[in-house]
């Protein structure tokens, strides 16, 4: 089973919040997908009206919130956002997000590192969004970090694991869980995921504007459990001759 | 649910029965994988004994077999052996496979639609194994196959869907059901075809050459269904820009 | 050098004639290329002209025309367009196309099979269109075909070598020059054809449609040279593994 | 032509100097290769004795020296060998490089930081060796870098482009050059990376274990240019549908 700080997973498909036409949809998702580690955008929670729409949309006994500090540009403004998101939702997980650049909205390893070794002094359970970038995983362990979470591909282009290469150092050399953030557009891009050993996956836009959201988080569950299934029983390796399945020697010639 | 010649199917896995430690684990794995068409090729028979182990461990009400003309190398090889199959094995179901080339096993266009002619007329429903060539697939159509089988990579090598760009316009030009053969390695790249649109997938060495066959059998079928799902419950576009999914709006500049 | 029938080739890329936005850009880019072959539809000369535009803006010593057959739908068509060019352009050389499907313009396996066989009969220089289909390059060896032209990718797109595992195959196998077609959209697509040992490309439509046709002419033909000469200075193996350039002994430990 | 601090180069092919069979071998392909700056090991040169072999085989009016820390694990290592390096080989410039890591020699994202601010105020021109991290490019940006260098793949492994959705981003947001290094194998990786707008490549591997280094290293100052060429004249767009060269227009219908 997976285990990330004192906790323990069922499920190997973490997911986002954002994006679903409305928190029916978003609920009915989630509850498909069997999820137990759903993030949610600090901003998107009224702080102060106890009633919240999206979190109480969120309430369920096996799911469990991971406040994001998406929105924080330096370390920071996302040290500063994570104690507002304890404080608010009552967990010390944090998925740390970290992102200068408004456009591609990728993270920043800097002050990704920096915020991390803070917080995990400050007692959080960090899982820090980052490039596919392995000695960056290394150090973050090295800060107490509880996870990392390399990018398959820019976040919100659907395009798989284009930093596969990394991927698979990272997975090799880790001794946190990796989980594979950003990019995941299709089932089949998180059974690759799993495939190559990653231990968990977080999908979020690939869902969320599927025409049929809770019935595309349920075919990433599957995805999700099939990969793993796969890399337990041992995939083959890619060869470039052809192995013939069934039997050649000429059962004609006679 | 998916309809090939005059039967149903609910399973969109078929598979193959070569390279199995033994008849025991093949029959194990066809059970996980919930496979109601195996294909079995007609030299591996034992056309003379009536207790033949191979097909002895075949014998399931759901389990339809699919004999295969392996081992031929032009038409006039394949018309024989299919009608050798027809009667040992009681089925008109064919997989007609013509590989002149001992070395990658690929498959020959022309001796292939020769045979598909001839078989249709034959009554055989013929499922041909073929190159990922769509204006063959129409040919193919044209002379009544029952369906197209093209590859998506040379066979064994565990490549997966190195045919994208051609499995794509087969299957949004294709009259019958597109079953991708050959080259898939790994339950992503089954999960990959069904999201295109495959109506199938035949899956062999990668499921028998597994160090645990019936947990990949498993894992395959979960992805199939799950690919299958996701094409249902439509997919979004690849982009290149980034798209968040949670908001940006800077929380913290307030 | 690259022999193709009794001809001799200095250069290893080939030009199509499409699209450029005038015959004087048309000109200017072949000669920038180097070309000594290119390929001219039947359909845009006019036969009946003395003074045909094209044909004028095509006439340098060096450079040889290959009329195509682009239009014709089966072998007949093809073989009667062959004939009719021979009689116009007063050369024996032909490019087969052979492509029903108005769409993607792909190329028809049996009816080019057919159509070389009897072009050859004929006495006629055929180098065919084809799928990137190993067993099919055979047959066409076997029918006395000149050379044989696997497309790359869907003619126009500008998506390089999708299918190199078939090429790789085709280029191992081969007896006759292979010369890669349709989808070579920059310079590198056309270098690494040649890195994988590839004797020509052809090129049109990366080359009509440039800002600057005759800079980018320019630059493929440095490309397919580069490519060739790598392959024959003996290109290095990919490895997973790391192999640093430079020596790694801690000189700073001392 | 392309600047960095206060050089001008023709070239943009940069070459590094570590795994050729000899020193002359080294020297040959240096010079077909027409590169103006190649990248020498501190480690390798002989500090102490005026006549080191390897720096008198790179005296040429036209051959720029670019020392790299190869074997520093963190930024005081790094800063300790760019001064011995400049003391000893005379020149300001630095490659830096940073890889705590033996095995993958994987960059290391924050020391490489740090070192870059520092030898920066110190007057160096420094280029630092980074992973394709687009926000790391603009943090070096701002303290002073002369160049960006991204890697393309795990260096040594050959594999081209990896990196190539994050190359991307990283050209169009740089105000510094960039520079392609680790991971190009071939010339069509290396025209690759300039026609998508990159300043320079750095080839070592590739070159130094040809069979025949000097054409090797011809055939890279080829493709180099042709891709530029075709950068400056302007690609095409790839597009998933046909778009045939020639006119499709039935001649034979008539």
């Amino acid at each position: 089973m997976l285990k990330i700080g004192d906790k323990e997973f069922i499920s190997r498909l973490f997911l986002g919040t954002g994006k679903f036409g409305s928190s029916e949809k978003m609920e009915e998702a989630i509850l498909a997908s069997g999820s137990e580690l759903v993030t949610v955008a600090l901003k998107r929670v009224d702080l102060e009206t106890e009633t919240d729409d999206l979190l109480a949309h969120l309430k369920h006994p096996r799911i469990n919130l991971l406040p994001n500090t998406s929105g924080a540009r330096n370390a920071k403004e996302a040290v500063f956002a994570a104690q507002l998101a304890r404080d608010a939702m009552e967990t010390n997980w944090l998925k740390l997000e970290i992102h200068p650049d408004p456009k591609y909205l990728l993270p920043d390893p800097i002050e990704t590192l920096k915020a991390t070794e803070e917080l995990a002094k400050l007692g959080f359970i960090v899982l820090p969004y980052i490039h596919a970038d392995p000695v960056l995983c290394k150090r973050l362990e090295d800060v107490g970090t509880a996870a990392v979470m390399p990018l398959g591909a820019p976040i919100g282009t659907n395009k798989g694991l284009r930093t596969v290469d990394f991927l698979e150092i990272i997975i090799e050399q880790s001794r946190v869980p990796v989980i594979v953030d950003a990019g995941i557009g299709a089932p089949s891009h998180a059974a690759y995921a799993m495939e190559l050993g990653a231990d968990a996956v977080l999908v979020n836009t690939a869902i969320a504007v599927a025409k049929n959201p809770a019935q595309m988080a349920l075919a990433f569950k599957m995805a999700v459990e099939s990969g793993r299934m796969a890399y337990e029983a041992g995939l083959g390796m890619v060869s470039s001759s052809a192995n013939a399945s069934s039997p050649l020697t000429g059962f004609l010639n006679m």
